[in-house]
């Protein structure tokens, strides 16, 4: 059975050598000094590695049962979630005006991927109640933010994002569910949603949907979805709850993976909804918490590589098979330790050092959303924006290959049930689908992100590796194996954004068949900065004469690593990139 | 639900234009004239289309149930394998003088991959046999040929493969399964084995085990085993079945995929036993079938590969959501079927490309086999001996890595099971895992296929590419999408290769550390070369004024895309496979 080493000593170098919050400017960072931060995410692990860990087989293996409109969750993710709710976790970066803790998301990000990693799909319940927490925070009235907020930072109530639906998932243009407006104000919901994360479910006194829909005679497409609150049962005025609305759960979905959690069907059936914010601007309701919601996305794919990683690494430490090429290591035993075999190790190796680096990734992210929301720092909130779909791209992709990777490790225990490797794949394989699939990353970054404000974010990105190059460039100790890969690198991708900046406009389909490569080569660049700036932190503090030195020398070698034998794929993506379309559309629709 | 077409026109393609196997010298190719292989490809596509592929989501919802020892296939799969029995296609490339059809390996590689394709699982029953019957058809005495061998080539008993106890894996010589010798010249078996596939089941009268062991007082480690023959039932003299041996299902395994397949522990309490071949020679008895075990591998990820490909472009032909960039191509229609989307584009060719590609390698690798038997040609045996890996390994990786990206085209409906596409991803990832993890099969290339014969083969393997492009260097229509490519990337494997010459010995991690990259840098310049003399073909089938010219000149399109998007990555694995052992070696231990 798979275990959880809540990887607290790695999280607390990110965020205090590396990212150096404690010195940061940023509004209610000055609390987060290492002690402060430590007491935080030893309790969170703990909590992962005790509470939720132990509950994930438990979650695939049982999964969801609807009967009688009613959806029973596996045994112990209701005790579970009580426990997150009692120490108030369900509210960590919430408002404290609605009872929230008020932690940046910096930090709430780095607990999400412990909680997470322990256990993704009882953690998709408080996420999507959070997304929609966040959406009425930013749009909702102060009637309705006094109605919901409270109950949802505390999760005595759950929420939803209702999206998708049979005919339409990437392009809601093509929305059908209906919103008709009652004489009092509210609407009446008639529709189907599918694919509906913790549409129902039996943890929560009360769900609160949200819902986009068509008012009839708005406008067509996307310019006329409006966002609704839907409650599964009414709210009255003096907040207790009162009779059943018309929505019901009509079926769960048979999938790969997160079997923990409750994908439903959701049949809306004149159910009475409540418009939130302006009508016909739903789509941009629902947009406003994109980027927290995509870096969750991007923290779930990087916390399974993580988990299997450790897993995997304990398998290799503990399994013997076969002698080290260079003599035998372990001769007590009637084999050595398969950690011993370069492949092995090449493999976990690959791993750690896409898990390592991509923590970093997500948490500078997630504290330039901080630096966004806390000071209106508009470069921030610029910048954020582009690296976006580059963390939910990358690191779910990146995940996922790395969770694979993971399962090889065990060779053919990595394929049976018992060892939990092979869950750990399925779970994570979501990760490149939902809230966006990659390929609609891929597009953001390109169409959207990139020529935003004339590159001006992009250029920001750039002169961020090349201060970086230039600060350090007098470093010995840096420059063959950090700085002159990371400038290579950097090349390929300034390289990549210069064939956008020329011919971006004139052939969109240049752009769009080389989005998923520049999406790459941006994160591989992206990784390899963070682990210069990690390799120099490590080496200050082994500079300095730290005591504990094995994670600092560590740290060196994970990143020498990473930028020698991850980084050069910038080159391949480049190549692929500069192509250009014709390859990728010679073919005619029938000829597939 | 998905379904499957089987790419007939496609393995014609291979067969007679590329290969151009009816005018080999290869005893037996003579009756394989272009009408003769469509009729058996036909036949074997129809029973592929109707008859399994049907059952492969049946097999994967119900599985096996193991009860008072028995173990149930799933419905459906007993009546299956009559067809195949009655069609004799369970002996297709049999030896005649034990009822088999005797069709060359090329052929049955071609039907072996349609069958694959469309019930993966369901086909490990007759291929397990088939591996029993191939060790015993080169090992097996006269009397153990004559009592074993039609029964297995009809089917009418199953076999199966006992290597795997819970503490060896890889590391054969950590057998501890004893068979104590009687004095009728018979063994008494006792172990316990796991993971055997399709140990037990319900769709044969008896079943014969070959099983690994060791003879008390042998030589230690992988000397001293042996292989033994173990029917569930007695055989009498007669050849009727007698009394019921010692051995009998433990338990099944629960494992991510091929759920319709019994894993089984089986354990053995002093069951009879009879020795194949010398005591102590059991592992050589059991490697002989290992170059078609390993290509039939080989070949299931490039089915699921195949027919993963073939349901997601299906679904992008179908599926509208959003419109073209350059302009709506159905404007009829609500939005366009998302084929018109470039990165969908990209990443079905990525999948065409590959299949088709590898389909070719695979074919091309049987038809050495085929040499090898059917002539003696010790190049040949010696060529596909390099191959053999690079299939297994290559094909299983990136066949997995196609379905994935299959899944990916689907969106959210690839994650549920109602599509099928996450079936596909969950049963091909066991094929980089047994018959020798993907890991093994590049430590088998670099240390012991490279330097064979002073690496006589791998020259050989440079000088059929060298001689295609010296043969085709006036063709301009080659020249620089083909040509020019392949010959780049060939420089790549050569200078890796050299590596091996000069240091190999004398820096065994280095081989090691870089075996994996070198295994796919061979992948990718042997599907170039296919690539390369696909094109040619199409290209002479175009200026012979062929009627049907569509499959020539998607041949060439797709041929194009894969030598300009997937070759390049000859470079990136060269790049890594030169930083040699020290970046993958430089952690201790506990640091990981």
């Amino acid at each position: 059975m798979p275990s959880y080493t809540p990887p607290t000593r790695d999280l607390a170098f990110v965020l205090h050598d590396t990212l150096k919050i404690h010195e940061a400017d940023v509004p209610g960072y000055d609390e987060l000094d290492q002690s402060f931060t430590s007491a935080i995410l030893d309790e969170a692990g703990k909590i992962a590695r005790d509470v939720l860990a132990p509950l994930n087989p438990v979650g695939d293996r049982e999964g969801c049962t609807l009967k009688n409109g009613v959806v029973r969750t596996p045994t112990g993710f209701r005790a579970a979630i009580d426990t997150l709710r009692d120490g108030g976790w369900t509210g960590l970066d919430c408002d404290p005006a609605y009872g929230g803790q008020g932690m940046p998301n910096v930090l709430a990000s780095a607990v999400g991927e412990m909680f997470s990693a322990a256990n993704m799909a009882l953690m998709m319940y408080p996420g999507l109640t959070h997304g929609a927490y966040s959406a009425l925070h930013a749009h909702g009235s102060d009637a309705q933010k006094e109605t919901y907020l409270p109950k949802l930072v505390s999760f005595e109530w759950g929420g939803t994002m209702n999206l998708t639906e049979p005919q339409c998932g990437t392009d809601l243009g093509l929305i059908r569910t209906k919103a008709d407006p009652q004489d009092d104000g509210s609407y009446r919901i008639t529709g189907q949603k599918i694919w509906i994360s913790a549409g129902e479910h039996d943890m929560a006194d009360n769900i609160i949907h949200l819902v986009l829909a068509k008012i009839p005679g708005g406008p067509e497409g996307v310019k006329g979805i409006s966002l609704f609150i839907v409650p599964k049962f009414m709210v009255k005025d003096d907040g207790s709850l009162g009779d059943r609305n018309a929505v019901s759960c009509g079926g769960l979905e048979s999938k790969m993976g997160i079997h923990g959690n409750a994908t439903c069907v959701m049949n809306y059936d004149g159910a009475t909804g409540y418009l939130v914010g302006e009508a016909h601007k739903g789509l941009r309701a629902m947009f406003t918490m994109m980027h927290e919601a995509r870096l969750g996305v991007g923290v779930q794919g990087l916390s399974q590589a993580a988990v299997a990683y450790e897993n995997a690494r304990a398998f290799a430490q503990d399994r013997v098979q076969g002698r080290a090429v260079t003599g035998a290591e372990a001769p007590e035993k009637p084999a050595d330790p398969i950690l011993v075999h370069p492949d092995v190790r090449r493999m976990l190796m690959d791993q750690k050092s896409f898990v390592e680096g991509g923590r970093a990734f997500a948490l500078w992210a997630a504290s330039l959303i901080d630096r966004s929301h806390r000071m209106d720092d508009a470069d921030a909130e610029g910048l954020v924006s582009l690296l976006i779909p580059v963390v939910k791209g990358f690191l779910t992709d990146k995940g996922f290959e790395a969770a694979v990777s993971a399962q090889q490790v065990y060779g053919g225990s990595g394929y049976t049930t018992e060892w939990g490797a092979e869950q750990f794949v399925r779970d994570v394989r979501i990760a490149m689908v939902y809230e966006g699939t990659n390929g609609i990353q891929a597009l953001d970054l390109v169409a959207r992100k990139l020529p935003a404000d004339a590159g001006k974010h992009a250029m920001a990105f750039f002169e961020i590796v090349k201060a970086f190059l230039k600060e350090n460039e007098g470093d010995a100790a840096l420059k063959a194996d950090f700085l002159d890969p990371l400038k290579s690198a950097s090349k390929d991708l300034q390289a990549a954004a210069m064939v956008f900046v020329q011919h971006g406009m004139k052939a969109p389909n240049t752009a769009l068949a080389g989005a998923a490569d520049f999406l790459h080569l941006f994160g591989h660049v992206s990784l390899g900065l963070m682990w210069a700036r990690m390799a120099k932190a490590a080496g200050a503090a082994l500079a300095a004469g730290a005591e504990a030195t094995d994670i600092y020398r560590s740290k060196i070698a994970t990143g020498r690593f990473n930028l020698a034998r991850q980084l050069p794929a910038t080159a391949l993506h480049l190549k692929r990139f500069e192509t250009g379309a014709e390859p990728v559309m010679a073919l005619v629709a029938a000829a597939f």
